[in-house]
């Protein structure tokens, strides 16, 4: 048997895609939208400040086409505080006006391997670098590309039952690609494995939209991915601050 | 032809997701919602106590993301339990304020190679460990995971094609790895095969939901998963207990 | 080109499986809703009696899970009795209750093979064993197992390109499990070949059923499931006898 | 590069399928019911007679299960032909009644090298067997089967990777097979590569449905249908003339 | 790792698929469906000339078929003119009884080769060609097929692991085959490898559809489609200019 690379894991993510009801939004009385808007911006700021946890991060972002037009993104420390979050938006009015298309549950991740090169991991969270992966602030940075992966299992390319030092040889070569864009995109990697429908969750931070095409297709063509990568969907977004809202709502 | 493995089993398991159709249900009065939670935790009071059936066992937990947003989950000695439970909670009036999204139909099982292992097998029954994996009272765990799963039956790598030496040999491996998360992860496995999509269902039940995480991630390593194991959706729920119902849907 | 085997049919069947909208119809007034189960009733009494056609036959069936509540099952001569009986369905009020969510139109089918080794072909439907297959009465059982099927296809195992006696052998292996399980499950085998998505439908019938699993199992290590055999959803059923549907419905 | 075949296309079709909504449809009063009716018959008359068009045929078939009830079938010169019915329809009150719930878009196609083995090729609408394949009228057959098909571009087995004469010995022997049904089953193909999702259309038309099937079937172990072929859903209709529509919806 | 192709992006580009919900829009008064016709028709014209962003093109189709009735096509310099052009939609009335079928989001690609081969590289928007492909006006044509594809990473056969060399040679070929319906079929090929759920978008303008079927059918026994590609859904429409949306709305 392959050994299985060890990790470190953070906070809880989940991505919480949302499609608003226009026709029923737009039936209200302005008035009474802005009084809607009004209570989700300050449901949306209190997320930014994690007032409900002792730490966290949360942003939205427009998301474009049919799939959905909001994304709720939010980092917690445990899955209680994300289920949580999750219903008292329910609880706002303007949920009843959205409805959830699609949602991703994970945990940042971060391989052992990885944290040990960067320092002793007696504390792993008092290296910044190992912090700044597992407990992430969310990046100034106007896009936002989410898609979920699988490493593949198949009858002749089967990731799994590789030996680890092959493995780890992709992934090096694929960390490097990942490098040359560190300026233009910083990345977010979550794990799903046994808490959603795919291995990986990557979550890609850009303020030029076409750098997520670029690393991806160039990546593309890494070992690792041409050979072992299986994607789920793709979906981009823009940033929306809590006083936004009212411009993307109601505009 | 390879010989089938032979089984026990036990209880039949009904795992019912349903979402919260939350504006119409944040539309009624607050005094209404509280009479219809208070009706609800009476039929989950009951369903715990399995007070209609002579044994059995049943939980609801909060499940994340947009798949759903409660899980019903019902151990009953036939399928007309189930059947009758179902039809129960159709007829409260919370049922009306859900809808049904996904359902798992299946049956506790046990390996009669495994069963035998641990003592004689004229009423297996009175062995203790038999009685807890086709008998499982709910345990008392926060996190539930659950997922459907295959044995692959590719055109080159196919589990039922393997001579029974083979498969057992991976089977034990893959048991090593599941006992190393005995005693954080609860593991109940029911059997589906002529009973729903998908030959078996995975139940597992935890304190510390990154154990799910850890305890998959190091399984899909063992050559019986890397090779042989086709996955369904993941879903993952908090445990409510009747008495914090009124939290979830009011609170 | 591999000889395909010649085959005799008899009656088409529709299985019809409905939802249930539960929060519309325990809007009713119970006075209104038992003149509409009477009425539902009154419908399935003919039908069981296929009042509408010279021969046939006819079962109502309530499912576990979310894929269905109900499952309507007719036998009969030919597709415009059944596309009939849809109708007339539709037409009764309790139609309007509930929504259809899946289907199967088939027709029973007896290899050629088979029938010829039961007694002479002229006259096939008095060969009472060729009758009970092609125009069979619905099993006097509690529970049913239905599912659709397909041989493969794949690109190196592929059923249609096998030669005749090697596809016969395995069809040979695969009786003798299935009369194993004679005296328990009850089989109706209907081909879909040009008249719906899978090749077949298998419906079985039991009183334990406990015993679809023991069956589908048993049979996924026959060479010719374990390698050829694709499978759609599997739905479960318990048997409703019309006098039963009040209960069922209003219970 | 393997030559593609030359082809020969005639009339673009249209096959609409909808379900009707029953319980909205059975609220309206008769006499609206039956006015309703009325609007559709002309309006089936008219698209019978083709007086949109200087050519084309259409026919109205009703649909067996929960795919849809009714199939709406057009042949028109043009695709705007086609979306003018298409949303002529749609402005007729039964419309309002029902859902679109598959369609496809596709055109007659006949090889060139069989137009050819016809006659010569000057003015081939002028070759009976040509234009009968091109413009061919509604037959007067009271089934009809369709479904979509893709030639296989697998790994391993690549229709489009063969060589051109291979193609054509695959098909004559697939021609034999449908000719031996001639006189039972009448075939319409139409081809679809970037017109709609799947590479051709096929329509069969009979008297006796079980054909349907003995046709598929036979075919399946033809060479070029065995490895070459995928199919999507398969739906079978009764013909509906338009003074029968009352019956099939008021009946 | 074999080489990553070099491209030059130009616009961004969103199709966005709309279905008609006919039975409501039927519902209002004539003047008031004149009204809302009129603001969307101002709407387009708008969008057509752009004012909402210094360059772009825009172009709306009524599309064949269930899939949609309605394609809103948008290329625009960055994603936020897209998602506000999006947005701006969803506020006219038209919107309110229109629904978002399928949408896809990419941005006009051409490989840094090809356009070498047609001039210096300093100020690539300078040469026509290159000007032409990225920031293309919307052809004059009246019919449009889109469908998205992606490049396959199977098994055995898999593009993103071929040398450059071995990748260009097929492009080049399939390349010749596009030039052969050069005047009678123009091609915009959009990336979106990062951006949505394929790897690049298609879209073709013809005056006679039928070369859609001809140049997809043909360019299907190109090796390199033959072997590495994968299509999703492909969508027909026929143009519809501003003036023309009370026709087929209200027509």
């Amino acid at each position: 048997m392959p050994e299985p690379p060890r990790t470190l894991e953070g906070w809880y993510a989940l991505h919480e895609f949302r499609r608003v009801e226009w026709a029923r939004w737009k039936g209200l009385p302005i008035a009474e939208r802005q009084a809607i808007v009004a209570e989700a911006r300050e449901f949306w700021q209190a997320a930014e400040e994690h007032r409900d946890a002792p730490e966290g991060a949360s942003a939205v972002y427009s998301v474009l086409g049919h799939k959905a037009d909001l994304l709720f993104l939010h980092l917690r420390p445990t899955p209680d505080h994300l289920s949580a979050l999750e219903r008292a938006f329910a609880r706002t009015r303007l949920a009843d006006f959205t409805a959830e298309t699609y949602s991703y549950f994970s945990v940042t991740e971060l391989s052992f391997h990885e944290a040990q090169a960067r320092g002793a991991m007696q504390n792993p969270m008092e290296i910044p670098f190992v912090k700044a992966r597992l407990k992430p602030q969310m990046p100034d940075k106007r896009y936002l590309c989410f898609y979920p992966m699988n490493k593949r299992r198949g009858e002749h390319l089967n990731w799994y039952a590789l030996p680890m030092e092959e493995r780890q040889a992709m992934m090096r070569e694929h960390g490097t690609t990942g490098q040359r864009y560190f300026r233009v995109v910083k990345q977010m990697i979550t794990g799903s494995v046994g808490l959603d429908d795919w291995e990986w969750g990557v979550t890609l931070f850009a303020d030029d939209p076409l750098q997520f095409k670029k690393l991806v297709y160039e990546m593309r063509f890494d070992e690792v991915s041409a050979k072992y990568a299986e994607f789920g969907p793709f979906l981009v977004g823009i940033r929306v601050r809590p006083e936004e809202l009212d411009g993307v709502l109601n505009g």
